[in-house]
């Protein structure tokens, strides 16, 4: 049976308390979290500061939330290594402590060396090895290079490779183009949801939904119902919410945009730096002129 | 008592068979490498795959270097990870484990976050917990973002922080113009390593020296001695095979010039290719026209 | 009065025989597009090959396009130079000529001075002097530089700039987040037209629309009669052959789309080399894989 | 007979007065130039302002220049256009004015179409075209391009291509390795001319020569003479001095350190800024750090 990827999905963020895993930070966040409409969890990913992590670390979060979410919800978890023995060893491991699937980033180290054949050659090997299914993940910011749509086209044939997180902020068009129609897109960003969606794309992986996932999980609602110019409205308010916190602060400012909204965000592990003081007060700003925790708390 | 740092580093490669790693191919490369005027080794680097090794098999690698080595040979290891609180941990098991100083590579997965302020956070904490002394690296070409000049500056003052390993393909000048005088700046290809002398810096780490360990030397000595004219001429020849082998075709390469040269080179592990038959013929053409294997040979 | 921007405009490209201007050809191509449903033209274009002509080819030009132009067709004429004196001068000779608006390129040779406080005095400077609206021209994949949203922002406020022609290959999100709701922003290409329009943009200038005008009109019109759904499918059809025809091989291969056409393309001035055969046969096999001559002949 | 380009080249800047022309600004500075051991002036280049002037102000320039020289110095002029018909046009005239060579800038507003096929015929077509020799202009910087070491060592085989001035920040080794050994590269700053001299090139072009000539002089002379260590002193002060002026803050910081040098600066052409009062404050304080303005008038 296909995994049906429909929706908002959160890339949960990583409670530190003086550097060290928070445990029980993250399972108060997974109680409201479980309460909307999610459609699921990206665990380990960029934002949840996998690259920070150790592989211990990296199991416990992934059990915490897989022990915490609603039944129905789906969890994928970030398995992606710099080699393909490793990627294959490390998701194997995801999945036998109940990832329902995995989000392989692309190889980016020797990124001159990423070339068409070498990425179709490790989601080939990757998703070959894996007893449950593989959703790509293109994240240029992050990795200084993205995969081809060409790539992809192949790619998408795998029949253990079920989609692809966009982090691209914009190839969704070129993507959608050259994909099978059952391979399904996810947006890497709120900013590109809307637009994404009525290209084609199935949803979305939003770090803004970490703070305010009622709203994210609207702006899908509204799209699927039919109204757009709501949907748009919610488009454009929760794009600049994004640039606003994740934008301009990264992980930082997205842990204050969570502390701001009653769940615990807490500070990034170094080298990445907390908020200053005015950096704060910007944020602050930019939510309260939003009225975004009112619509959220109100369940809009 | 403060490292030295003259002269030319190998970044040594690492042997697989079968993608496993061989150790034994690795002590009897160290055999060749001992008997040059190589002053030391870079473990662990950019071109031992560093991010395709797990932790078991990075301290493997070294092992085998600290033992099989001359005992006036360096050992500088590659230890930098994501997290301040990982690099620490891992460098303080490459200390343990007998590295006479660590490379720390720049951060570089959030690297719309790595401002100078963040860096040099960075590269004080880590110098500040370590025994052995620090050597950044920056690498731009594999972590798409550089550190600046002035945030060197300010790293370079730091009594545990002994110098840099540039890769970046020209910025040795605007480095030297803002460190310490004793701050000692490798080059990080031999294709950068004249012009560099010819402006301050102390040595190079050459990945060509893995092939050919004596003519990379030999280049440094003839600038040492004064012969200029010499030097350049081995800089323009050294060069030309760099560009042929490592620019075109990476660590894959790299190894199939040890293969030529009589070491073990191998192939590299996957998502890596190997060479194809193609780029197999180009390379060994270069090779055969440059002469270098019986320069090589004759200790030039 | 304000300008009105919606729909589809055409950067008319410039036939040459010889290397010579052959406005004979031009006019022959305006008798076509007069019988589409264009909205106007963009005269003096990149794909027009606007670097490439001196002042009086540039004069001439216009001539020939607002002569033959339906009434109700606007012209929008390129009069960026590099300094604002220039490009007061010139712009002030399109108003002159007949150019209803102007378009004006980011200047892009001192791209380090191209700060948002330069931009904004270069456009208020511009567009205070000409008593014909300007539109903004952002074209990174030429100029090498992109205005930011934050200078659009300011600069939409005036008076006499009444839009922005964007040529980013995404940023119209973040474009029409900042600009007030009255500035018209119209997509640089085909690609992005669809997508600009469910977000809110007006139009778009469209290469394609030299070679197949009334396709390109189609899916315009398709979406503001609400049918989505043959817009986005058209939107994947001609994003297909715009990437076949220019994004593949740029004016060269937009002119020989004309050709196909039955219209003029001719070949565009040096260093631009004409296609070669393979990659002729390679266009051809696309235009006649996607049946698009058939649908623009037929009306649709 | 082939001209050589040895030594320093001025681009000299043009003085504006109101934004006019300022010939008679001009001829002043000319009077101090003369008097130096400048090996000749790079007319209408980058800095000159080259692409905010008309083609009667650039002839106007370029006479101006002819005409003030010392008779042994040499006037390289600025004649690239986008095409290679205009450029030729242009070169024609600069040649019939007196220039003793001429500058070629790469095309670049189309980049992605400037293969190296495309530039090996631009170069060829316009070096046939013209009775004066030719040095290509690479300027990334400003072009966001480069012409590729393939390219170029096609290009400076033809005889009426003399050299290359070269304002990449780094690639003369490359460049130096592919070309004739006649072949005459230029460094386009000051910052790199005592590297790329130690590699073989002969001389360069330094926007800092039009402040400080003798300083900028004296630097190739001590390198010309054997004196490593003082060439390499004034290397790194000079380069400091560059990075402080045209590196921070490009045309108009350079035309300020004119004023302060005593000769004629003035303001650049809009949209280029003048400084404001804090940069100012920034320039004179690294200028008066320096002592170089005691240097200079000593004659060091």
């Amino acid at each position: 049976m296909k995994i049906e990827l429909s929706g908002v999905f959160a890339p949960i963020t990583t409670p530190f308390i003086d550097e060290a895993l928070a445990s029980d930070q993250l399972k108060k966040n997974m109680q409201v979290y479980k309460q909307t409409a999610l459609s699921g969890y990206f665990a380990l990913g960029s934002n949840g500061e996998n690259k920070s992590l150790d592989d211990s670390e990296k199991m416990k979060i992934l059990e915490v939330i897989v022990q915490e979410k609603e039944k129905k919800q789906l969890v994928m978890a970030g398995g992606g290594y710099e080699s393909t023995i490793r990627t294959i060893a490390f998701c194997r491991k995801l999945a036998d402590a109940g990832a329902d699937l995995v989000s392989v980033l692309t190889p980016c180290y020797f990124k001159k060396a990423m070339t068409d054949e070498a990425l179709i050659g490790y989601y080939t090997d990757v998703a070959d090895a894996l007893s449950i299914p593989v959703v790509v993940y293109n994240a240029p910011g992050f990795t200084g290079m993205e995969i081809s749509p060409k790539a992809l086209g192949t790619i998408s044939q795998h029949p253990n490779i079920i989609g692809m997180k966009d982090s691209s902020p914009y190839k969704y068009s070129r993507y959608l183009e050259v994909c099978d129609t059952n391979f399904q897109l996810l947006s890497g960003s709120i900013s590109a949801l809307f637009p994404a969606l009525t290209l084609g794309a199935v949803g979305g992986v939003a770090a803004l939904a970490n703070a305010f996932p009622r709203m994210c999980c609207q702006l899908f609602e509204k799209f699927k119902t039919g109204d757009l110019t709501e949907a748009r409205r919610l488009h454009f308010m929760l794009s600049r919410m994004n640039n606003a916190v994740s934008g301009r602060f990264g992980v930082a400012g997205l842990k204050f945009a969570l502390d701001v909204a009653g769940l615990y965000g807490g500070i990034p592990r170094r080298p990445l730096l907390p908020l200053k003081k005015e950096e704060i007060k910007l944020i602050r700003e930019d939510i309260d002129a939003s009225n975004i925790l009112d619509l959220e708390s109100n369940g809009i």
